[in-house]
């Protein structure tokens, strides 16, 4: 697994902000043998960053072939104007959220923007910071790369090879789509997980201990970072606005067909609305939840000591490398079930050994 | 795990309706030695659900001790009228997810009352049917007990008595406030997860593909039976609706501070909006996700073949249960993280026994 494979970029890249995108880039890129430059304005980020592995301390000598700023929105153009001004030969992106608002700003600062061009993975964790960073955490996820028409073909190739070194699918948008894009995608449903969660604030505790998994999925992200958020929301307000307005009207049809839920046609209205959620929904690429690089083989276990290391031991023998692993156990029930996450291309040859080996396959 | 455990109940049971919720409450049940009847208006249904070992087929010699009716909530009171009629010595619970208006209407239809005591378990799956039933589908999960004037402490014990045979831990609540509970933690958030979803219905291909894990959450439940909703937000309107109504206010303050976030203070109402949502979440008991039966130990393991089935091994060893494991590995990484889940009290003496062999403990 830590053999290096070839890369796109030749590299140096200089990577500031040490965070969790930006210490997975190093560390995506260390993978691939690039030499990874990494800045941080805090000492202790910059230095768990380099003990993990994504890169190296800056060097006056540094002549780096790309530099990624992977900083907080507010501070991404100045940031950005700095670093094309302190190294004239190397090709700048970004990797914030919005993207309008920090090429309008080095437009207005009169920054080279031949030599910039703005992008955004949309990989993320639970977790930040440095030791959250994973060197596969762009694998199969989109990157946007939002062009303009101040920068060449030629240098904005640099990100696009910054893109696949890191596995990550390349997706071109002009700035104005890419922000309406993130607005409908990911700032929209943080409004709204918030707004849900704020209700909350209002229960009593005797119903908030009723709360299941449903409510807990939707107010899941209501427990984001507050800075970073308002950093983003007044980035992107325009798009944001535009659809909670939309989602307003939609609330106030909803609202009109709890009115009198046993008038003539007002079932059919709920159902109505509830089929459009539901198309809504179905219209997310790929199954909820999954995670689409691996394929999930489902095994029966007897529920006794030893069965799970045991189909590990073979798993091992037949020379497949587990993935992930998810033990379902329903207490009492005399059968478990080992969800084993493998390669596409290894799936059907585990499957056949261990259907040979006796074990039960249930899906 | 098969032994048979003491049983509150006496039995038999009769259980109308052989879907998720009373397939798993014929398992739970029979796992501890009472006598199931199973009946259900499908014949499929029914027939599956006794194969899967959650009861019997009726007699007409049949004299139950309970009657659970676990029928959707539209039928549940015409169902429950006609259990009472046709089981005079029987208690009647039903497992409808609204409690008023079951309640209401077979007070208007002149039902026995002194034998009828509504109920509700917070519990569920995104599969449903009989053959998603699980016996451990309620332990450690509340149920509301919702007790009316009309029936004796002495009769209602019944119900008290299959919660807690089912592991469930007993809530008691007006109907009213059942009603008004769930509609914040379970029909409010459903109708919000729908009308997010919505909004994507007019989203192009290319912004959905950038959907992340955030809205996914979001709009996990808007994908739930449009049929099974409408009878439920039309048997609970009136405390939907007020909730939708609140969340309208804040959905309007929220835009506002959209408007202009250059303004004055207008990053300070963003900032404030956002703590809100955070202070509302935070309000949740538990941590979000995991389960409470159990304590995590998160072992680092290295990524060579065999190690997992090694760190199985020892704990098979030491003699500690596996309830869930779950594998945390970053390709590239040379150290992988296994999640392991144990009862509460099994965790300290697991995390010495496995430190003094040489595993890594990483939290």
């Amino acid at each position: 697994m830590t053999e290096r494979v070839e890369s796109r970029l030749t590299g140096p890249v200089r990577v500031v902000g040490a965070g969790l995108l930006g210490t997975s880039i190093g560390l995506g890129l260390r993978q691939r043998g690039i030499d990874v430059i990494l800045a941080d304005a805090s000492p202790t980020n910059l230095s768990i960053a380099i003990d993990y592995g994504a890169g190296r301390a800056a060097d006056p000598a540094d002549e780096p072939q790309l530099i990624v700023v992977a900083v907080p929105p507010d501070v991404t153009a100045q940031v950005v104007a700095g670093e094309l001004a302190a190294f004239p030969g190397a090709i700048v992106t970004d990797v914030a959220s919005v993207k309008l608002a920090p090429l309008e700003a080095l437009r207005e600062a009169g920054a080279d923007l031949s030599r910039y061009i703005g992008s955004h993975p949309l990989a993320g964790r639970e977790r930040g910071g440095p030791l959250a960073g994973r060197a596969d955490l762009f694998i199969g996820r989109p990157w946007v790369v939002a062009g303009h028409d101040a920068i060449s073909y030629r240098r904005a190739n640099a990100i696009d090879d910054l893109i696949l070194d890191l596995g990550a699918i390349l997706v071109e948008m002009t700035p104005e789509e890419h922000d309406q894009a993130v607005a409908l995608v990911s700032h929209v449903p943080q409004v709204v997980s918030t707004l849900m969660a704020q209700r909350l604030g209002g229960g009593a505790a005797a119903a908030l201990n009723l709360a299941g998994g449903g409510l807990r999925d939707v107010t899941r992200i209501a427990a984001s970072d507050p800075e970073l958020w308002v950093q983003i929301l007044g980035a992107n307000a325009e798009p944001v606005r535009g659809i909670l307005e939309a989602f307003r009207d939609d609330l106030d049809r909803f609202i009109e067909a709890l009115d009198d839920p046993a008038a003539p046609g007002a079932r059919r209205k709920l159902a109505e609305e509830m089929a459009r959620g539901n198309a809504g929904v179905a219209q997310l690429p790929g199954k909820h939840g999954q995670d689409r690089r691996f394929t999930s083989i489902v095994v029966m276990v007897n529920d006794t000591p030893g069965q799970i290391a045991r189909l590990l031991n073979e798993i091992a023998e037949v020379g497949v490398n587990l993935e992930d692993l998810r033990l379902e156990h329903s207490p009492g029930a005399p059968i478990g079930l080992a969800e084993i996450a493998v390669l596409p291309e290894a799936a059907a040859r585990l499957t056949d050994e261990l259907a040979a080996r006796g074990w039960r396959i249930a899906g």
